[in-house]
């Protein structure tokens, strides 16, 4: 890692938008520390997935923080932790859906911003966006923005005034399919992610979770093949 | 505990503040959900106090969650979960002190925000106060309302207007003597506390760190005595 370069946190859950996100802030200069959790999520494949890119893409460090946030851990009750059916080709409600995890980027990007302050790093980077949101409600550039301005409140750095800290959403504002065309455009290798909410015991990708969902019609509408094997069901 | 009344989520570190913090909670009538946490800490007797001062006021509910801000996972670089020297009877400097650990309390709150929706409560303790602040920027009122702000963007229960989530600091004005004093006219045991940051092996407080130093400033401008035993150095 080039120590001349401005240092970025890069939250990167192995799925096909933080791969992406990771990307842009290394396309945008940054040594970047890549950070991912291991919060009780149902399977492992996303994180194993996450140490593939990262690898892959050369980062610095990558970091895996164990914090339980299943109900056993006396958290969750989401579908992404617990013992909940995973919604399937399910019509877009508008609604939350069971997936949310309560908190969820609330806790990654207090975390996060601990290790920046750590690391020495100002910038943020996390791969919320418009569609993904799909009723999460932290992933709106409101709540971004209100993390930011905490979080120059909650440091030391912040509060003595070494620097700035800001939260980048590169993906905010683009369609599925802009993500996977900007990825591949620097060299994404998208065969590494992981998205699906339910594979199988073999980590293959359901098709029809709202995650395989989504992520099959963004390849269809960047008119690219979808690199990821889905089991037939 | 009574389903009929408010819940709260209290963040109890085993400390002399947030013991009294949690009597005043329970006095303004919530059912009380404690949430201590294992973050790496060099000693575990605050953990055991937390355990301790729940079950003596009777809270319905405490969890501990694990998460590791040590160094060694990849974190701290504090005097309070890695091998430096906690300082002793040093003056008031005003500066942010080696025992600040990067954004705990930011990780703290998020996470019992994320209980606290679990649970069903919007209303979140904790017992920062300003002589605690002693150059903790996370400690002060204006870090705890940019919290409050996040925290109604971050939630689907915020989001869908279920309530309003208020994060309340009954300690932020107080001096270390009126904690006291009011922890003492609602019951608060404070044998069963535990405050230093520099305990022997078996948990004898040091008498010197800066939390003993202000414990039994306080005690003593309360005109009470401190009913801790302090080992002899």
């Amino acid at each position: 890692m080039n120590s001349e370069l401005p240092k970025a946190v890069v939250l990167l859950s192995g799925g096909l938008d933080s791969a992406t996100t990771l990307a842009m802030a290394l396309g945008e200069g940054f040594a970047c520390h890549a950070l991912s959790f291991d919060y009780g999520q149902r399977h492992l494949f996303e994180l194993q997935a996450a140490g593939k890119v990262a690898r892959a893409m050369g980062v610095g460090e990558h970091r895996i923080v164990r914090i339980d946030l299943s109900a056993g851990g006396g958290f969750g009750r989401s579908a992404l932790t617990d013992r909940i059916a995973v919604p399937k080709d399910r019509p877009d409600s508008g609604g939350i859906p069971v997936t949310y995890v309560p908190a969820r980027n609330t806790i990654f990007l207090a975390i996060a911003l601990g290790y920046a302050e750590v690391v020495g790093a100002f910038d943020l980077f996390i791969g919320v966006n418009a569609v993904d949101y799909s009723g999460y409600p932290d992933c709106r550039g409101e709540f971004i923005r209100a993390f930011e301005k905490l979080a120059n409140l909650a440091t030391a750095a912040g509060a003595e005034g070494r620097g700035v800290f800001r939260v980048h959403t590169p993906l905010l504002e683009m369609s599925k399919a802009q993500i996977i065309r900007k990825g591949l455009e620097l060299g994404v290798d998208y065969s590494l992610t992981h998205s699906c909410y339910d594979p199988d015991p073999e980590g293959l990708a359901c098709g029809h979770c709202d995650s395989c969902r989504l992520r099959r019609a963004g390849f269809a509408a960047a008119g690219a093949p979808d690199p990821l094997p889905y089991r037939k069901t």
